[in-house]
């Protein structure tokens, strides 16, 4: 959120873990604390208008930042049983579950076979588990809810990411495909190779939920897509991976739509600035640092490439690379190739 | 180059003539410090590649420090007599006078009009006056020498931006139209509207003089077309305003272009993402802060506002505005509406 940011002349403070993370090396100002202090968040805050880039923040500091989005919309994408419980749109079957009993009897319920999900604080395939039976879900305690759900068949996934302003404006960006990898989101293409009418169902949906939860800032809707069905998977009220692509390939990337959103500006438009756009995710490398491949791989014409100057673990999101086109096969390509060496693998 | 800098990963360090500039409010690293004190810049960049971002910097200070582009080709960006004398490329009839007798007798030569040039230190319309007498040349002292140039009938002014490594790798970008007011450049279109030959014709011009200085980083060849000729009328070598639609209307902006090429790493493709982009600049503002003017500018669809978080004075460049698409009057419209809502004039 930096780039527009800057471009904008707007004034970004970040509250951060520690010192030398991602977000002190792109920003002025920023502050140590933890997002549930709320004393921390007023010292950075107070007189500004504030937001979050995860959901992990209590109702009780959203509340008294008037934060945006507020508590009474992030519950939806902080709760997975709230939003399952509240939420009028098309998902999967699902069920709650406190104990082995009620476990297996889901299980059962759902043909043998679940998608198991902690309520809260689970993300990139952490905190989910296809599940046989209770034993298979590590994370289950006696007695805590755990969601239950179908295991759907689907032809693709896809997200809708949308912005919403206080006074009601949503825009969405073009529907986009994701390709998870091991529970993790690996490749996602806009827009999406579905049908214009499947497209515009999925867009009205995402809308729909976004004025039911009240939602102000960036809005990702995950959905499975079934034949001509659409089920929700998750939402996230933040920028997030599945829009990465919308920096480098639409009018309003979805940071500078996240900002125009909560300081309640007009939105941006929502157009691609190519025919197709693919973002893959790097998830590792073997290399010391990953920039030591720029030589080689800066030379993929048009591969934008993002590194987060975050230190490299397994499975953790490291950096991104975008390439547009009008020829998707072409551009994924080179988007994986560019990826492959970043990763030291070619 | 901040945000390509993020992107990229690359740690980006300003020297600065003040701590409540611009670099400030969106850099995370910066030293107050003379250009010119080459302890100050030292004990900023030491071990890091260096570059600049206007061309007033001495040439031990460039020397030492190995500086991207260096003094053997900053001379000629930063002195216009050395550029007319010793570069091979066609120009407007040109002479150098010392006295009050040889600007006489030099404007005489040029038809009893000429543009009078400060050879160093002008820009943005300072330094630069048309003269009919010595006396129209407030600037000039007696036994200082300045430059007397033709006062060319253009029928268009461009330029050409281009990225040059180390290694000789040279790219330009389409070439674009500017158009001045007062002096100052007030508006960018890309590409200009001038026949495919005769823009092929001003790249080889460009790269021709990209190779002779030997310039690495972002350069600059402002012309003049008059007919089927092109004429030389300034170098940069840095970033340049002509080059700002980069930043929303190619595949890789001159910000990224110049980190790539001082770098000496493969340089990005300069296609553009739209048919047409044009860039107007923001020079001064009747709003105490052209930002209060976001909620109606922003509602201009695709106007991509970019604001410098520099004080408002007269002339001066404070932000500018790009405008994609593929209709070019529809851009340019919406452009200026933008600017004069900027500007506090609508």
């Amino acid at each position: 959120m930096a780039e527009p940011a800057a471009a904008l002349g707007i004034e970004l403070r970040a509250l951060v873990e520690m010192t030398d993370g991602s977000a002190d090396q792109v920003l002025p100002y920023t502050a140590v604390g933890d997002a549930a202090d709320l004393a921390a968040v007023r010292r950075l805050a107070d007189g500004s208008v504030v937001t979050v880039e995860h959901e992990h923040v209590p109702a009780e500091v959203l509340d008294v930042m008037g934060a945006r989005p507020g508590a009474a919309a992030l519950r939806f994408a902080q709760d997975k049983i709230t939003m399952r419980q509240e939420l009028g749109a098309p998902m999967p079957t699902w069920f709650v579950a406190r104990t082995s009993e009620e476990v297996e009897s889901a299980i059962a319920a759902l043909g043998g076979i679940a998608i198991a999900k902690t309520p809260r604080g689970g993300y990139d395939g952490r905190g989910v588990t296809l599940a046989h039976t209770v034993e298979d879900i590590e994370f289950f305690t006696e007695g805590e809810p755990i969601l239950l759900e179908e295991k759907v068949e689907f032809d693709m996934e896809v997200a809708v990411l949308l912005a919403r302003r206080p006074s009601g404006q949503v825009r969405c960006w073009p529907v986009t495909q994701t390709i998870q990898k091991d529970g993790v989101c690996y490749e996602a293409i806009a827009p999406a190779q579905i049908s214009p009418e499947l497209a515009e169902r999925a867009r009205e949906i995402a809308t729909s939920i976004a004025h039911q939860t009240g939602v102000v800032g960036v809005l990702a809707v995950e959905m499975f897509v079934a034949g001509d069905e659409l089920l929700i998977n998750e939402l996230a009220m933040r920028p997030h991976n599945s829009g990465h692509w919308t920096i480098d390939g639409a009018v309003t990337s979805q940071f500078e739509q996240h900002l125009r959103a909560v300081l309640d500006l007009p939105l941006g438009s929502t157009d691609m600035t190519a025919d197709f756009a693919v973002m893959v995710n790097l998830l590792e490398s073997a290399l010391p640092d990953p920039r030591d491949a720029y030589p080689r791989a800066l030379a993929n014409d048009g591969a934008k490439i993002h590194i987060y100057g975050k230190e490299v673990r397994p499975r953790r999101k490291i950096g991104h690379v975008t390439v547009t086109g009008s020829d998707l096969e072409s551009a994924r390509e080179r988007a994986h190739a560019t990826i492959a060496q970043l990763e030291g693998r070619s």
